[in-house]
């Protein structure tokens, strides 16, 4: 990180919500939005900001969340304006000055007023795809939800319609006589990903990993 | 991530904006703080919320943000209510019911009202902070900011008072009836990580790797 400017510079943000994006950057959007597993959701409440982490999923050009009905940002979101925000790290810029030292990273910004979901296919499906995302396969290999889970969660969508991507990668960009200091400049990549599953220590000793769990080892998520 | 509610179900977060928080909670805060890089910063600009990643530092009781000075986040966050928030993912929870899948994280939400830091001593401090938070000794080992450099930037300071820390930890809390199902249950452990340094392409030859960079490979970011 630059320290001495917001990873979002907000200049492409502002663009992003005055413009049509190209398809090139819709395309981001998604892969952005498809990498990463928690979204900050942002909204007013008496007057205050609130930030909160929540899980999400994407279909189309709807993203869908979610949280327990009792859940002040989640009850608070639908009729009103929210912003979602996704961003991944990528890694460490070091440049030759500190003034350019920065990160690579990939961020989406979604302006918008979500829906809360009454149709119960609807609020199934955005419930499955939510679990989807976060473990592929996980849907048909649990338990379904019962009529009393699902009457404690709310379920939200909301448009991409306003949308828009902000990406740094490759290397630092220092100043034209700075090229010649004796600083050490480079970027230290960063990744998360995904390690060996560990099995709940009660978990019935006849049961193996199954295949779509043992297919996220080493993935990298956001 | 449970897709029935919000990764902070704002109940302990709530909590923590009525109550002195115990010294447990208050290291747990720092813990949070001092592992992340990025927070994601929410203000409200015309009635929306924005939400924006961005570094950050600490000392003590106090974060620092910075900006670029034409950064409307930044520019408008100073005698305005914010809400920063941090939140590290350590897990996926594989439960045996759909409604119990969840996310281990650590997550810090700060909220408070920034001000703009005008002392140059004190405007270089919250820079030199915020750079060592990202890249550890990168402060001595870059060029050092010109006034013009300082100049654009705005540097904030925000008290961590009002801050609140929720963690899970460990394994899926399933339904009594459900730890009989045929269902996997556990924990994919998921964690960032710093990779080999790489050297910018136009690096002078001559300059090696320095320790205070081959110090970072392998180290959690979050």
């Amino acid at each position: 990180m630059n320290p001495f400017r917001a990873l979002s510079a907000t200049e492409r943000t502002r663009l992003g919500r005055l413009r049509e994006r190209g398809q090139t950057d819709r395309s981001t959007l998604y892969e952005v939005l498809d990498s990463g597993l928690i979204c900050h959701l942002g909204v007013v409440i008496d007057g205050t900001p609130v930030v909160l982490p929540t899980g999400y999923g994407r279909v189309g050009d709807t993203l869908y969340l979610h949280g327990s009905s009792a859940n002040r940002s989640i009850a608070t979101a639908p009729g009103t304006e929210v912003c979602v925000t996704v961003t991944l790290l990528d890694g460490l810029v070091c440049a030759r000055s500190v003034f350019h030292n920065s990160m690579n990273y990939r961020s989406a910004v979604i302006f918008g007023v979500p829906r809360l979901i009454t149709d119960e296919d609807e609020r199934m499906t955005a419930a499955r795809v939510i679990t989807e995302h976060l473990i592929p396969g996980r849907w048909a290999n649990s338990r379904q939800p019962t009529k009393k889970e699902m009457a404690a969660t709310a379920l939200l969508a909301l448009s991409l319609d306003e949308a828009s991507v902000k990406v740094r990668t490759g290397w630092p960009s220092d100043d034209e006589e700075d090229y010649a200091l004796d600083a050490w400049a480079g970027v230290l990549p960063v990744s998360a990903v995904i390690g060996t599953p560990l099995p709940d220590p009660v978990l019935r000793p006849d049961i193996a990993v199954p295949d779509h769990i043992a297919a996220l080892e080493g993935r990298r998520v956001g």
